[in-house]
This record gives structure tokens, C-alpha cells and sequence, in this order.
């Protein structure tokens, strides 16, 4: 078995934010060798979020607005804000749409169905984070 | 390491369903000849999801309607309908349910508690959409 | 390849708990003895949940109030409860939060971010329930 590991460094300008980073999974997965396998992506911060969906910005406006209504901001809306924080939203906007995706590696490529990519979803940014990239197979 | 990949086609009458798919990604499991690893199942569309929950058709009733509230469906109501499309809330239902599962295999079978179930969940189907079965291990 | 499986098995004194199993997973890779690879926990009941977030009690009664508030307990509320159960919500809940964490193992250890912990999000407790980890890798 073989195994790669990389860590992908995110700083966005805006504090909630939508990145693609299809690119450079797919750099990782070429990078690996590896043909048959899995390939995983997780955020290392537990107020961002690597999710799955459509490439199209007025969705992406949607989801934000979405999480927003689900799990608004609130300094003084949530218990954990009390510790000085006011990030508490962050954490359940990022819960909604997921801490990791697993794809499959097939014939050494990331095996999409037509419309997938892969999206780095920040939800208390302006600082940098980490993605981890863990590709294991043959 | 062994590895077998599978796609699973799935044509749903209605446009909102939810199929037990559990009978195929055992056959799966059985021909990869696989005793000990880990088993990827995903949605390979981003308006349907593949999630583990009971087989109990009032559940199943259940979730539609919970969607329905926390993210209904509205030719108007989105950014990402203004494409032509209409299943915006699709990309937002099949969110909250999860694109993939991902299963220990354990002697040769799927490694499940008393009530695991998988299902394929559509929120645009009425079309073929396809679900990958991935199995590694040994 | 090498695999590890264990069980580990929690009965919560409280009908909604959350309980970090971090220590006992990373005992199970240490056990493992595989230096590269991944691991999965995953709830094996499907009214409870393994996440991983922050290990903060604040936020974990945030995490409570919230998925009330998205999916409220209510014996007459859900069609599943017309089985006689009283736990619709907690299949719900258990959903937001998620069933499975897929977490990289590197240099033998959990590969995690600053605050990332591993938790059991009981929904429908007060019984002995399992958890299931498994490793794969080299």
C-alpha cells in the first residue's frame, strides 16, 4: 500500500467564503502515483468546512444565505461566544456542510460524477488554515 | 491492497424518493472478495446524497418533510435558479443528508450495527443518476 | 495492509450526551501499530453520532439548543413515532451531526488540526450503544 500526504494552506479575505480547490487534490492524486485507492480531504479547523457540490457562484450565494438563516451569526447569541469568542455560528454552519469528503481514486484520477468538485467552504476566516490531503491505495 | 470499483444506476419515478440500496453494495462487498478494509459509497450527482439510517418508511416520510422546511423547494426562492434550473433546494437537501458513507468491512461483510441501513436519496431524480461503490482492503 | 477493529461501547446516563472518545480512538491506533493510513469512527446506532469539533461545554450546549431548535423532540411530532418509538428527533439529529469521521493517521498518530477531538453525540441514550473504529493502513 501506498500512502501521500499533503497540507493545502487557506487565507481568505472575507470572513465566510467558498473556495475550489479541485485543482489541487487533483495535483496531490497525480503527485501520489497512486491508481486504485481513496482520497480524503478534511478541513483541520473545526469552523471550516471541504464539501462537495456544483462549481456555480449563484449556489454558492445560496448556500451562505442558507447557513446564515440555519445558524446565524450572534456575538451574544451563543454560550460559546462567552469565552471570548464570536465565531459559535462557525461551528454549526460547518457541521451543516460537512468536516471531509472521501473520493474514490480510479485509473489514478479523482472518479467525479459529472457536475462534482471539491470546495473549501471558510466560515471565520482572515487567517490561515489548513486543508489535509490523504491519498491511500496502489 | 485489492480494490473494486462498481456504479449503480438509479432512476427514481419521482422527483423526491429514497431507495434501500443496501442488497447491491453487499453483493459489492461479496465479489470484491474483500475480508478486511473499508467501503466508500457516494452519490456521484450533487442533488442526491447516500446516507445510513433505518428502514422504517414512516422515517423516510419524515426526512422529506424536514427537508421540505429547512430548505424548500422554490423556482424563485434562489440565486441558482436564475441558470434555468429549478432543484436549488436539491444541492441544499442532499447537503444536510450527505454525499457518501463510508463502511467498515469486517470478515468479508459490511460491519453494521443492528439497524444500518444505506439508501440512495433523490431530490431531482426522474433521470439515470449513478452511485460509485468503492471497496479496499484485503 | 494491516486493519484493526475494535468496538467500543457507551451507555449515557442523560437521553442527550456528547462525550469526547478522543483518547480511546487514538488508543486503538496506537494499538494498531500502522504508521500510514486512515481512520474511521462510526456511530453503529442511528440515533447518535460521531463528529469532531471543538471540546468546549459551551458549545456543545449550543450544538443542543440548535438541532432542538431543527429538529424538536415531539412523541406525536413524526410519522416514525407512530411505531411507538418517542425518537424521530434523534434520527434527525444524529443527521445533522453525522454518523461517520474519516481522520488521517500520520507518523502512527491522529493527523489533527489545533482544537480537532473526536466526540460520541448520543441522541437516544441511556442504553449501551457502540461505536466502531477501524484502521487501515501500513
Amino acid at each position: 500500500m501506498k500512502s501521500h500526504t499533503q497540507y493545502l494552506w487557506f487565507s481568505t479575505e472575507d470572513r465566510y467564503d467558498i473556495v475550489n480547490i479541485t485543482p489541487q487534490v487533483a495535483e496531490e492524486v497525480r503527485k501520489s502515483g497512486i491508481k486504485e485507492g481513496i482520497c480524503l480531504v478534511n478541513a483541520m479547523h473545526i469552523t471550516s468546512s471541504v464539501f462537495i457540490n456544483d462549481n456555480e457562484t449563484g449556489l454558492h450565494s445560496d448556500f451562505m444565505e442558507w447557513l446564515e438563516k440555519l445558524a446565524p451569526y450572534g456575538k451574544h447569541k451563543y454560550k460559546h461566544n462567552l469565552t471570548g469568542e464570536d465565531n459559535a455560528d462557525a461551528h454549526l454552519k460547518r457541521t451543516v456542510m460537512g468536516r471531509e469528503v472521501v473520493v474514490s481514486v480510479t485509473k489514478g484520477k479523482l472518479d467525479f460524477g459529472p457536475w462534482e468538485q471539491i470546495f473549501y467552504g471558510e466560515f471565520d476566516g482572515r487567517r490561515r488554515k489548513r486543508v489535509l490531503v490523504k491519498i491511500i491505495g496502489e
